[in-house]
Parts: C-alpha cells; structure tokens; sequence
C-alpha cells in the first residue's frame, strides 16, 4: 500500500509516518520510483505499536527506540531480555545513589554484589524520590508492596510466551510498558473504592 | 533565610528557586527591601516537595501546581480528596472512551453509572493502550492485577493519618504520586528475580 493508504489504514496522519521515517521507528518501505515507496502489513502492526508506546506507554522516542531495538534484535537468555525490556522503559540513571536499595535488597535476602546493579537503578530513584520529599512509608509497606508486585510478576512470568522468541520479547517488552498504567489505574481505583466503603460516601 | 540560603539549604540553584517563585510553585517570601525578601522552614519543605514531585515523581508543572493546591486547600470528604490526589497526578482525558473500562466495572459488580466518570479516565486510557498496541492480556491477568492492587490499596488506606486534614492529604497526594514509582521498580526487580530462578541464569 501507499503512504495514503497506510495512514488511512492506522489513522495516523501522514506527515507522523514520515517523521517516524525519519526517526527510524519505522522502517523503509519499498521504493517503487525516487518519490514513492510500497508498505506491507508490517507497517500497519510496527505504526499501532509505535503509537502505544509513545501514547498510553508514555515513552519518550529515545525509549520507543530501545523497546524497539529490544524486539527486532532480542537477547538470547531470558533474563537479558527481562532487563533489556526494563532498561528500554527506564534507562539506568548515572547519579542514582544504590545504598538504600542494596540495603533494601540485602534485607530480602538479595545479594546486590551478585547482582547487575544497573537492574537497581529504578529501585533506587524511587526510594530516594520518597526521602528527598520527606516522604516516610508506614513501617512495613515496603514489605508488602514487594510481596503483591512479586505476585503479579510470578502471575506474568509463569505466561511468557515459548512459541517463539519474537512473540516473547513482544510480550515482555509491550507487557512491561503497557501493563504500568493499567496497575496504576487499578490501585487508584481502589483507593476510591475503599474509600467509598469506609466512610460511606458516593462520588459526585 | 535569604535565597542564598534557602539554595544552599536543600541545593536547589538559585535560578531554578526563582523559576518556582514565578511559577508560584513557591509562595513568595516576606519581603524585606525592593530586592530581598525572607524565606522560612516552609519554604523548606515546600521546595523538597516540589523537587519530589517534578524529579521521581516525573509530574509535569502543570501536575505540580493541581498536587500543590490540593495539599493546600484538602477537599473536606475523604472520598474527594482521594480522587483530587488522583487527578492530581493523571488530570481527566476528554477524549477517552469508557466502553470497556465500564463493561470491567460491571463484571467487577462497581456500577459505573453511579461513580464519578472522570475517575475512569485512567483506567480508560489504559486498556485502550493495550488495545492500539494489539497487545492481548491473558486469561484471568486483570482480575489478578486488580486483586493485588486492592490489597496495596487497602493497606495504604487503612494507615491514612487521622491526626489532621494536612497530614492525611499530604499522604494521600505524595503517596499516589511517590509510591507509583516503587510500585513499578518492584514489579521488574521480580521479573528479573523471577526469570533467574526459573532460567537458572545470572545477570552479567
């Protein structure tokens, strides 16, 4: 199909697709004459997933370019490719300061030594976002956060897709981006849910 | 304090203190001359907060100023200040479609018509997210999802400051904003824990 086309086809207007051309996050299509060029469905499915990714993932292009790079060239091990689906969402941040999440971790029986450290790097941004705004958990959140987030990843890992590499890099890095917001969304529900139920108050 | 001091005093520059001033993310100081003015404690954390916020927090200055008035002027019931935190962090999409966060509501026995519908915006925009992305969770994931977030959210709610107005909302605003992103670092620590036990495989 044609540029026209493949904008019709997705609805994303046609100077996106050439900036996304630009960008690399989306391949070439066929040239067919210097000025025209031929796409496939695979520039249907490459555009939805570019789209999401910057849209309800919130990605900046330099992170849509990592989570692509992570699925057109997926790490062999299994867990290579967890991390890269990590880093692609959130790059290691240099100056993040790891004592309190290595002491976190040592705590739960994690050696940190062992460990690549820059998996650490979000672990520890957050912590020290809640001690830079004086924020102090209530004494065992922390533990109990860890205790439903490992139930959740247990619940995904245990469903990783082995029919093929490509479908599981898919699903782990689309997973690891697209599934945040719902989980947000899902505890803030909560929140007025429960609120609701205990004092007894409907929203206007 | 002066401003030198109050830079000094949580190493914020000089010009980024003047920024917030003019961005009234900061309340002015008490002025002493045409040129000086006064800052105190409150300024103090006032700063850290905003720091917060902006930094781990990753909120726009839009964000910031909607997080800031709801500290400063706490809606009276529970239940308001609960979605004021929330939509302090995600403001209400307009255009988002409710279709299926609705129909979700209702297997989950919530009656979408007599909620608030602004305070399914977020929930909205994420499933469509999974959606554009073609992106189909498994069997039975969003009950688990909401299962554990219920259980984060009921902990979180039950430990609400009772002590004053100002301190329940500066829980519940920082709180939902500061604690989404450990939330998430905990998640992928488990995935890359996870993936280890399962694959067998240390990370480099």
């Amino acid at each position: 199909m044609r540029i026209s086309e493949l904008s019709r086809e997705t609805g994303v207007p046609v100077a996106t697709i050439k900036f996304y051309l630009r960008e690399h996050l989306l391949p070439e299509g066929t040239k067919t004459s210097s000025t025209q060029a031929q796409y496939g469905e695979e520039h249907v499915s490459r555009l939805r997933m570019v789209r999401a990714l910057i849209g309800p993932g919130g990605l900046t292009l330099n992170a849509v370019r990592r989570a692509l790079a992570a699925i057109d060239d997926p790490p062999e091990r299994p867990y290579d490719l967890i991390v890269a689906a990590g880093s692609a969402v959130s790059p290691p941040s240099a100056g993040a300061d790891h004592t309190e999440a290595h002491a976190l971790l040592a705590a739960w029986g994690v050696d940190p030594a062992t460990d690549d450290c820059s998996t650490h790097d979000d672990l520890a941004v957050a912590l020290q976002g809640l001690d830079a705004a004086g924020f102090t958990l209530v004494e065992g959140a922390l533990e109990h956060y860890r205790a439903h987030m490992s139930e959740i990843a247990r619940f995904e890992i245990d469903r990783v897709p082995t029919t093929s590499a490509a479908e599981a890099v898919r699903y782990v890095v689309l997973g690891t981006v697209l599934v945040e917001p719902v989980l947000l969304a899902l505890r803030r529900l909560a929140h007025r849910e429960l609120t609701q139920q205990r004092f007894g108050e409907a929203g206007a």
